[in-house]
């Protein structure tokens, strides 16, 4: 019993760790012996506990996903804004895991991505809500679940994928409070524009049939409720 | 001249070896004899024609944004849906340079941007022409022209950036000619609709002199033109 909760103890200390050597270096170049040295422990205890650095780095990659899937079936109403917003501050509190993802898609060597069944729930997870919002009529009938999904991941990884593009641009970091602050309210904006409850004709993310798509003359209403935010 | 032409022509050489010495490896990992061996040159006249492995990254980059910056020049009157296509395709003819810049973002060390400058040039040129656009009305007058570069260049490079995304969520590589076509018109919608012709309110890249974000109760003409496009 006590050992079990000691092995736990062990386990979580050596994913921390871990996380912090793969984002630092990539799955290739993160060494199992620099990974026991920050966990405190013995280097065979990983290859005990995990197998293998693969083993490891599946492990490390599998919490997360799991615990971002939870986070999402938790939500079941949560409209386009808000998701983009939340997902944005995800990415700041767990800038580890976006670059494992980073480091993968420069990893020249055509290594088997790992954790792939993970991923692949954790995605279809988001896709699968998405298709309950369509139900339900947070999103418009004829959305495209699966670019919808690629869009909400472009604008909320972008500014932490290419922080110097941000640096250059704003003179911020993208962790800076105010550039955060400043994002935060440019995404909100573009999910209700783009889904605003008002608005079922969301053509923006059709395509999928690919069936040609409509030319259409938006306009937006000019009167606006004068609520403040924030 | 004739020898002028030539070492033009071995400037180049180097240069083109360069660049896919730099995105396959990164400026750290990139080594300069790797480098004439791609290029077939003697590996003295890298140092002699760049001074250094810094020069060369820096004059593979300058030549980039500079194209890149007259290119937007050269289109006064593009709106914000056909910069959208236009940077993606650009990003699919190009997929070095954006290895170079993942590569800073996942550097460690605190390397100075290398040629900064002409980042800075490019970037700022981007800016200004969306300045323009408002002054002629292409955009709405309150746009916020930094947020609007950030989003466009979010939704341009995201599917190279992290391709095992894309491909886990389409199956496709996001190079693929279905995949582009299929991103394509969704950028095409969405530029569309956050900046369509008859929109001019555009509250959605506002929030620059961080005044509180209205709420805005979004609706769209239920009425659609039928024109099919492609």
């Amino acid at each position: 019993m006590q050992q079990q909760r000691d092995l736990n103890r062990t386990r979580e200390r050596i994913m921390a760790a871990a996380q912090k050597e793969f984002a630092a270096n990539g799955f290739a170049g993160a060494r199992t012996d620099a990974i026991a040295r920050r966990a405190h422990v013995n280097e065979r205890m990983i290859f005990y506990c995990f197998e293998s650095k693969e083993g490891l780095y599946r492990a490390v990659l599998a919490k997360k996903l799991s615990a971002k899937a939870a986070l999402i079936e938790s939500m079941p109403d949560e409209d386009f804004a808000s998701s983009l917003v939340r997902g944005f501050d995800e990415c700041c509190d767990d800038i580890d895991s976006l670059r494992m993802w980073q480091w993968e898609a420069l990893d020249k060597s055509n290594r088997k991505l790992v954790a792939e069944e993970e991923r692949r729930t954790f995605l279809q997870s988001e896709v699968a809500h998405w298709r309950r919002a369509k139900a339900s009529g947070i999103l418009p009938p004829d959305a495209d679940e699966e670019m919808l999904l690629l869009v909400s991941s472009a604008l909320r990884v972008f500014p932490l994928v290419l922080p110097q593009v941000v640096s250059l641009v704003t003179g911020m970091d993208p962790l800076d409070p105010e550039f955060r602050q400043r994002w935060t309210a440019c995404l909100e904006s573009i999910g209700r524009q783009l889904f605003a409850p008002d608005n079922k004709s969301g053509d923006e993310l059709k395509g999928k049939e690919r069936r040609p798509v409509k030319v259409r003359k938006h306009s937006l209403p000019q009167a606006a409720a004068g609520e403040g935010r924030h």
